[in-house]
């Protein structure tokens, strides 16, 4: 099977040494040279961790067209803020049964990668996935390196839609039998654990970030009373996840599940979370934490909640914050239900009873 | 003349030693007793600084009945949000023409503590009025101490209503000559810099105060993204100013009338002012920053703009999330138009020109 790997960052390099080391040919592709320059020179990765060695690559490349061409499957390991510019760029050199997988997506990149194809009018199939998150911890080196730290068990992920989960899963099993498909879409993609944890971190630490004061991002960073707030937004998806018929987002569930960690409360969680407690605040303030988790996470659930007509203080008041603080007007760059044209599927989730339990007035015509 | 001050912290002592320092009679009462308990024993202060000496107060107490008995002016010298229950509390023991002068009102502390004593019926007259801010700079010491570290030149100050000012000016201007009559009791309210400033940079940095590391609150706390904040939230009072008629509110003409200091930007004024630059910040996360000028600052604001059909999501943001850190629902907590019975009065400052100039569809009957 032939893979394209878009972006070579941590990540990216991490699945072209992982794919290369599985006998696989890889084109690797990134937008800027800087981060490919020492990879072309060198025709592939050096990777050191839980892989080690020097990995081929088929081809590393700027040129989109050429990554894509006569590929199986097309690995996009970005940014998820970049999903739409990639999607843009690449729909004209795509070609049929060609498999997308965003890694991850965040909450609706299947949605908006789908949706962006569609407009094209593209007649053959091609088959659109996002994983929940990267399967690998892993950082880029200088030149050509890249260090593996963890590759992870299990990655959940899901198609959109949901009916061409399994042909991806039955495609990719034997390569990546990390992946672990889920049956519905929707709970897959709104389960965004970077949306709760980042721009909240960020915001209520902004003062000492801005002013360039490195700290433990979780350690210090997240107190009893700024995970209050995580408290509060997690509630405020529940509202939503309840009215969808969504099992509810814990945070504390995720945490068990992910690091064998039980606690009951946010910041207790956070706090008990080996792998979190070295882990540095970013050396400046504006970072993906804010302008990835918030167009491509926060952004989205907004719009969703208002589309059910449940009110998101909370949330929208960290969007609105951290829209002045990037000077970035994210309502209007995120992700949205209108934007994605979302609306009919996601009526179709909504049951009356919920509507009533949750004393919301029925505002939206239930089929 | 004789004096009740109320409140024997920082504020209260220092006008105790000023008051008794020009001879004239102060009784000094503190709802707590461990505030007091070493004054009472001295009967009287010890102030170091700017005035130097013992200075005997006539009474200290917790009783207030006693404290505001026979006075001609009660000092209330307490943080804002205490204001309502001193109302509550020392009305029953008012008599005829004594004046209350509130250091500092905040927002609308005239028109609250007028409201409560309205309510009560009493039929004699009462002269209310409010500064602008603390006369003194100063610190309580141990024991029955407190250091002077400035008396400010000139303290605005008006009188609600409006018309009661000079009567207030007229009476007090011997003792207290800095006091400086503003004939808009509306504007002068609304001008208060202590809202501006302190919620927000708490807000983000509460991380680092919460987890207990001090930091310097302007100085390191006051970046340039942090500050784009306090921009914003100027704009936001402005619009409200404009409809109102009132002069723009500019941070930066306060700094250069109040420390010489000529910038044009918020982060450039915070940073050049002197005394500003050691400021620690507090050693936990809720303290007066928040539960004072939220609920007599930023609440009335916000409050103000609703009335007014304007939208203020940046204050409101700080609102809510302040409101969350601390466990307090600032908006029911705080003053409002509707709980100050202001609804006529701003009504009558309005002009139809402004709503139009400023693209609002007029939402209010205009009187």
């Amino acid at each position: 099977m032939k893979f394209c790997v878009i972006g070579a960052g941590n990540g990216g390099r991490a699945f072209a040494a992982y794919l290369s080391s599985k006998g696989h040919p890889v084109n690797l592709y990134n937008r800027s040279f800087s981060r490919i320059a020492d990879i072309k020179k060198k025709v592939g990765v050096i990777a050191s961790g839980e892989i080690k060695g020097y990995f081929p690559c088929n081809l590393i490349t700027q040129d989109l067209e050429l990554a894509v061409r006569d590929v199986d499957v097309i690995l996009v390991v970005v940014p998820a803020s970049a999903h739409k510019d990639i999607a843009e760029k690449i729909v004209k050199y795509l070609s049929q049964d060609q498999i997308i997988l965003l890694n991850p997506g965040r909450t609706f990149g299947a949605v908006e990668f789908r949706r962006i194809i569609e407009k094209k009018g593209i007649a053959f199939p091609i088959f659109i996935a996002e994983t929940q998150t990267l399967l690998f911890t892993s950082r880029q080196l200088k030149k050509n390196g890249v260090k593996i730290l963890k590759i992870k068990d299990l990655v959940d992920f899901s198609s959109f839609p949901n009916k061409d989960t399994f042909f991806v899963y039955d495609t990719l099993k034997d390569v990546l039998p990390q992946l672990n498909p889920v049956d519905d879409y929707l709970e897959m993609t709104l389960n965004n654990i970077g949306m709760l944890l980042h721009p909240i971190i960020s915001l209520l630490n902004a003062g000492t970030m801005d002013c360039g004061k490195e700290f433990k991002f979780y350690a210090e960073g997240a107190t009893p009373r700024t995970c209050e707030i995580l408290e509060t937004i997690q509630n405020e998806f529940n509202k939503i996840f309840k009215i969808l018929g969504l099992k509810q987002f814990r945070f504390c569930n995720w945490v068990n599940k992910s690091y064998g960690v039980k606690k009951k409360c946010i910041y207790d969680a956070i706090q008990n979370i080996k792998v979190y407690e070295n882990i540095n605040s970013p050396k400046q303030l504006i970072t993906r934490y804010f302008t990835e988790d918030i167009p491509t996470g926060l952004v989205p659930i907004s719009s969703l909640a208002k589309f059910l007509g449940i009110e998101t203080p909370i949330i929208d008041s960290v969007i609105n914050l951290s829209s002045v603080l990037c000077g970035i007007n994210f309502k209007n760059e995120g992700r949205t239900i209108g934007g994605l044209d979302l609306e009919e599927i996601i009526k179709k989730r909504i049951t009356t009873e919920e509507l009533i339990d949750l004393g919301i007035k029925q505002k939206i015509p239930i089929n």
